[in-house]
């Protein structure tokens, strides 16, 4: 008796923790995450202005503190309740199974700098990993289903964009190698380097242009002409290949439609003859 | 039979404001409407010129006051003549519901800063408000219709841009933060606090690059250069949602044209056979 | 006689200018134009060099004469010849008209400057009508007849770029006003007016960014930044108009390409069945 | 024998340095020269460190030396093997035909300079020479077949891109002739002559924008802001062309792909009846 209790309470804690669950607990739950997730992104931003951080500090303190446990007690009732989902229903391997997902693993490095941050082994590298804490923020995308088309527009062409990503690197090496031997003679301190050079290359092609250096000489300006003629094919190239990636992903939906309206109601009212060009009811 | 002419002339003022009206009287007087709000933009324009502004004074103090006495009757036989119009014939009801259309609104918030200025309670609000003079202009677009494919894509496209937008607010907030404590510690002015970081970082993703502030450290030139090339892809993807649109739209203005022909001329002959690939009248 | 020989070299010389013309004689002298119209081109940027128009004044002043006496002669041998096409056959009326197409009038403004250097009433405004001899290197796209789906697309979509480049000019206003109410009382030098103001808008939404002025308060940045992704849009938009006027010019010819075919061999063994969605010969 | 047992080992060497080739020692050899490649990539890249190669500067000696040796002797087994191909079975033709095909070039370019080096004619030629050590990386594209799509792209629509860059160079032609009439007077050294001012156009109409040099006076702002405009065209058109492309081939290969199956399986399935829209198969 008292089992069924716990495990009522335990598929209780999971439904309401469950995104995918439409029950009016789940929402209010969710909701609240949510929520939180955004004002832990505000008083990041909020906190890196000095003025606010001396005038707040102890509000940002109680604040993070209030967070990180709030998250922390999240993260272990996800992890105690997961064995009421089918797939990850065996006590040990299941929960490790899950520990590993995407989306675990993100609501773990959001909360893990905090504790170690008592650690105190190097003090920059906590600093840096502080910017951890914004990944907070990924689990928004969790609740937005909408994305569906445009991850799969980009599913469906990730080999294309990986092959305009590779043309990419391999012309930064060229242009950057180009301009270092160009360049280097004569602005020895701007393009010092290769890896110094890469940086100008890609500031370049991207379109940016910061003018913090560039080429003064014929034969640099050369270069960083054609590099920047070519970087509007760099913008053609992916714009191309996503477009058409939209085209083949609505298509296909409008076809799949279609399909299933037609196993619904029979031969569809919308499909036109193809004798006359119009639809078979108006025949 | 007084009443009755009040109504004809009533009428008379509706039919020559309505934007929709084919009738010579109304074509010259929306005429005379987009001249002054054109002229009222160039005045706004040439009066922010100082040496302009002390030799014209006066020009523009007077031609202000015109403006605004002739959009104010304007204004207001708009309200007073709306009854005519079916949807808004209600006098009180329908004049309220008449004065929150986005239309009268725009008119009104084009008014109403020169009467505000009277107040005086503070000038340098007031100032800001003038540049609500600007909105006159929107008016315009009240008489072009061909807008209507361009705003028709961005309406079917809604979703999917919105999902753009909401991609690029979070790829701001992580690259401002990464940038911040990249940075901050080399350059403190610079890069001073994460919303200031956040100037940078659209500054780039936009590929606009001013060159006022940029990293100077590897850290911060790696997260500038994966923030350009990324920033590729924030022109791909808008562009490919916006190309799918204006297929999609076209497509189904022809498919719709098609339809309306054979309703009225029956088996429509540009239709070709499915067989032979020709026209079905040629056969 | 004689008049018949006349007529026989003046339709000889017709032929020779005659840019459709297929015959030998036309050919050659069509290339030597194009080549001297380039050599003009290179001339003119060559002598915008300092040190090489010192040392070869002569040259480019003999080059310059003998240029505006070969394209001189070939105005006026076409203007005398022109008689012989059949749409400009009448003596005076048929060459006044033909003096008023685009080609030849581009031709007389790539040789007036010369003549007016004559005149002497003010050489700042023959400098800068000199811009006017590259318009002979417009002469070169008579000769490109593959331009004609480039050119096709863009006629096609003209109302909608028309509509794009319409909102664009709107958008620089509203944004040129607000970033000079937010920036010019702090700035009063970089954004020193409405027109100048406008020069950073231009600049910041084409994502160019030199950075000789740039908003440095939190509204101006607040201006520029929403600016800057607006811009994406700017270029999104009219992409997607000319993707999708590349694709419907290329549908419409396929499938004039079809009709005709099937004109000429009766049922296109290219067309596929609708049944089985194979070809119609291999059925 | 001798000869069978010297000939069966040439066709072992052939093999196993043959791109197409799928034995395992084949695949072994392949996987080297890449990583060798790749590792010269990187050498190049950290030996441009003046920290790096003076520290390192005997390894980059003999890693350079080992590379041109190995990259050596795979270049004239090569030559050597080739007989073993049908298409180059003659013993000498067939080598020169060889050697003249654009893999070989690239790999006799990417050892040669380090030969040429001994003769010490020019050290500064020798220098810019070494740019095409980076030409080893080129071998890589040997082994990505994936690129099939893109490059047929670029194939499919070279003329339309070709017009489109001719556009390009026309238009930086006459903005840099009407920049350097308009701002040469007033800035006589950013705008020294055509081919400077040359400069400043490519860099504007890319909208990189380096801010090195912009124009200041009314008219050079107008030339500068119309080009910057014309930019976003200029983005816009090589990316309509490339949208139209990948549709018009994916198009084309599902074509393809249907006719495939209908001659491996007849009727295929997959096409949809004209009358009710469905799959045949459903029917």
């Amino acid at each position: 008796m008292k089992a069924t209790k716990y495990m009522a309470f335990k598929y209780k804690v999971y439904d309401v923790l469950n995104n995918d669950s439409t029950t009016i607990g789940s929402k209010v739950v969710q909701g609240a995450i949510i929520i939180l997730i955004l004002i832990n992104a505000l008083s990041l931003i909020f906190e890196s202005i000095p003025e606010v951080k001396e005038d707040y500090a102890s509000f940002f303190y109680y604040f993070n503190l209030f967070s990180v446990i709030f998250f922390s007690v999240e993260y272990f009732l996800r992890m105690w309740s997961i064995t009421c989902d089918p797939r990850f229903n065996k006590p040990l391997l299941g929960r490790v199974k899950y520990a590993f997902t995407s989306m675990q693993l993100i609501d773990l490095l959001a909360i893990l700098p905090f504790y170690l941050s008592f650690v105190h082994f190097d003090l920059r590298v906590i600093r840096l990993m502080r910017v951890f804490r914004l990944l907070r923020v990924f689990k928004i995308t969790k609740y937005v289903s909408a994305l569906s088309i445009v991850v799969n527009v980009f599913k469906r062409k990730a080999s294309e964009l990986a092959i305009a990503a590779f043309m990419l690197v391999f012309l930064l090496l060229i242009a950057s190698t180009a301009i270092y031997y160009a360049e280097n003679p004569f602005q020895p301190n701007a393009f010092s380097s290769i890896p110094d050079s890469m940086w100008w290359s890609v500031i370049t092609i991207c379109t940016v242009g910061y003018g913090d250096i560039y080429p003064i000489t014929i034969f640099g300006k050369l270069i960083g002409g054609v590099l920047a003629v070519i970087g509007i094919g760099f913008f053609a190239l992916p714009t191309g290949i996503i477009s058409s990636g939209f085209a083949e992903e609505l298509a296909e939906r409008k076809e799949k439609k279609r399909k299933d309206e037609f196993n619904t109601h029979g031969c569809d009212p919308e499909v036109t003859c193809p004798c006359c060009g119009n639809s078979m009811k108006a025949k």
